[in-house]
């Protein structure tokens, strides 16, 4: 069960909110970018990082010298967006037009991960999560790279989630209109696999499908 | 061309940086999404919001009531993010490994659009962007529908948008390493359409693929 502070509890179609962790968890493992604010003097910024979970916390990175990063770092109080579009909804009426979506707002400030034993198996299991077994297959990160990453935490205690998956909403009287009424659904279509130019031959192509087949594609 | 303030000058990985304005059009035109920043007492929150381009404009809609839509409208400074996440760049190194994406920051403040007509005709060119020839068949929106939405607009005058699509950024002395190096692309897959459990019998399906097909699928 998710927390229900007063920035983290859903004002606007509160019949839309969720406090299952499981979707909370889902909502952001599916996502992989994280749309974090920070504050600027001349005003706030809306940044994409790449992020990722492990239990419950989630985890973002980037270079040791970004000013972002950096900002972050300090513990300012944050906030944390996923979302997933899932398609439209296509009403008799232009006014119940909408959409089915999943979204998650974190709240919280973040610490930065210090010990880089802690560094190195965080991030590679960033790498597991998105093409198992690669670990064993890579070199691993050397003291020096793992140095110049900045890894940084947010606890999942204060987050709210909103989940819109129901049913066309027209008004009683705009049923009998003949128009055609349901869903465009969107999903998202992982592989094949692109080799890189400078793949040399003779290199099988690995199999990482178990990462994600039936995970976007069967929902 | 894009302008270049200090605040939507790209300052992190600046040779991904785009000032070709076709880019900008078209990362916002795919997302769908944008996350908005505002400034609460007690942090930043972003939220998703639908959004959609006319023009050199980009507009959100929603309850008249809604806070979040009252706060926007009093033409505080924002930044509206559009994110797509195009797959994942395998390297030799852990270190290198990265994403593939398309993103789009944009600044400014938004203005209401009071107007009946105006907000009619905006709104309208919305449903007909995700279903064309739709406006011709549904029913319009009433006078009390279009007083109780707000409409919003901001210009596309200062933006910074970034293309991340290279190829696999390894060191030269990983090179050789016996692993598969490439890419896992990740793309958009629209339909097909699903009835609502509401649909009369005999109401033809629509076709509104022009709206959608080759333009995410086939990139």
């Amino acid at each position: 069960m998710l927390s229900n502070t007063p920035r983290s509890k859903v004002k606007k179609a509160a019949h839309k909110a969720q406090d299952n962790v499981d979707i909370l968890y889902q909502v952001i493992d599916h996502s992989l970018i994280a749309h974090i604010a920070i504050n600027e003097a001349s005003g706030p910024v809306v940044i994409p990082m790449l992020a990722w979970r492990v239990e419950d916390k989630v985890y973002i990175h980037g270079a040791n010298n970004s000013r972002l990063m950096r900002n972050l770092a300090k513990g300012h109080q944050t906030c944390l967006t996923f979302t997933l579009f899932d398609g439209w909804v296509l009403a008799r009426s232009a006014f119940h037009h909408s959409a089915h979506y999943r979204s998650a707002v974190v709240f919280g400030s973040f610490t930065s991960v210090v010990d880089r034993g802690e560094k190195d198996r965080l991030l590679n299991h960033f790498i597991e999560q998105i093409a198992p077994g690669r670990c064993e297959d890579i070199r691993l990160s050397s003291d020096k790279e793992l140095d110049a990453t900045m890894l940084l935490s947010i606890p999942l205690t204060e987050a709210s989630v909103k989940v819109s998956c129901g049913e066309v909403n027209d008004d009683q009287a705009d049923l009998d209109i003949p128009v055609w009424a349901g869903f465009i659904p969107y999903k998202t279509k992982i592989g094949p696999l692109k080799p890189s130019a400078t793949l040399a031959i003779g290199i099988d192509e690995p199999d990482y499908s178990s990462a994600y087949m039936g995970r976007w594609d069967s929902e």
